[in-house]
């Protein structure tokens, strides 16, 4: 298919609709509709095929989609029919459980090293992965063609060690500190920070 | 002013401009634009005029908005200018990262309460807070009158686990458990799961 620009915004709800599909899947489920999508996730039908058919044609008017194809192409789409390399940098109580959360497997990811520059943890283990000196890190990345890594060192170091994962090679950085991050156009940035949610539900409450 | 529907897109990026504007404060700063706002956060000035918009008129052409009056206005439309208080329940490696998350402070949440079914962590101590058997997680979340709780359960125990928190009156859940959960209209729900960000960044990686 030619690349053509997609919104961004688009782009952010197909994970969406893959991990709908795969709970489906789970479920025993071989096909579904947008009716149904929009139902689970709170997003309306038209809106879905709005979305999807930017990609393509994945449903039949009528007889809905297949959710074995429709998650193989959203898997092709996002690029996650392979599973990519992630380096988590900070391992401090975020990081320990990134190292060990299980939620990666299957959906395109797995970790392959951790970095952190306090002399008593490097060195040892943590969800069967050493963690390693943030020292090396440039060179360790630059080896493994690592380029993605979740950042979830202190505030005050969040932008030093962005630079150094730039320098890395690093292309998409999950970043867990509260506090936005300079980066080149070239590389991407996503937040996880819990307020953000928390502030966006107390908008509803008195 | 009058109550009126705001779309909830628009909802979702009012915590950004708030954590942006406290973060300029933070600098020192006194005065931003949309323009600025815009560049930090990736999203066009117009869009930023057009959202705050919706609530008022908080900046005048030419000189920009006041940071600190557009933060207590923010402050107040999300109803963060006051502190909720907060349960986590599930303390494995994310409810122990929570309980300890150095973030909440000066954004309008704390942790007031810790639950577990493990008896081997019940009476135990994190960042603080006794954790609390699950057990008696209706009655004290009830009495405190907690609203809101962040779920870091096992996915095979997160719908059970909600239904015991709308039971007890939680009105907000923010869900850490890769899984969508159902709940009644009355209550928000919103999802903190890394590999919505990572598929939402390997889009544009080859």
């Amino acid at each position: 298919m030619e690349a053509k620009f997609v919104p961004n915004i688009v782009v952010g709800r197909l994970p969406l609709y893959l991990r709908t599909l795969q709970l489906m899947n789970q479920e025993g489920r071989r096909v579904t509709s947008s009716q149904e999508l929009g139902e689970r996730l709170g997003i309306s039908a038209a809106q879905i095929r709005k979305d999807l058919s930017q990609f393509g044609e994945f449903g039949k008017q009528g007889t809905g989609y297949s959710i074995d194809y429709l998650t193989d192409q959203l898997r092709q789409i996002l690029h996650v029919n392979k599973v990519w390399d992630v380096a988590v940098v900070g391992i401090g109580d975020v990081g320990h459980a990134l190292a060990r959360y299980q939620g990666f497997s299957n959906r395109g990811f797995r970790i392959v090293l951790l970095f952190d520059n306090d002399p008593q943890k490097i060195g040892t283990y943590v969800g069967g992965f050493i963690i390693n000196n943030i020292s090396n890190l440039v060179m360790m990345i630059q080896e493994a063609r690592v380029q993605i890594a979740m950042l979830s060192v202190p505030v005050e170091h969040a932008q030093q060690v962005t630079n150094i994962l730039i320098e890395a090679g690093v292309k998409s950085i999950l970043n867990y500190a509260p506090i936005n991050i300079s980066v080149p156009t070239s590389v991407h940035v996503q937040y996880i920070d819990p307020v953000l949610h928390l502030q966006r539900m107390t908008y509803y409450l008195d």
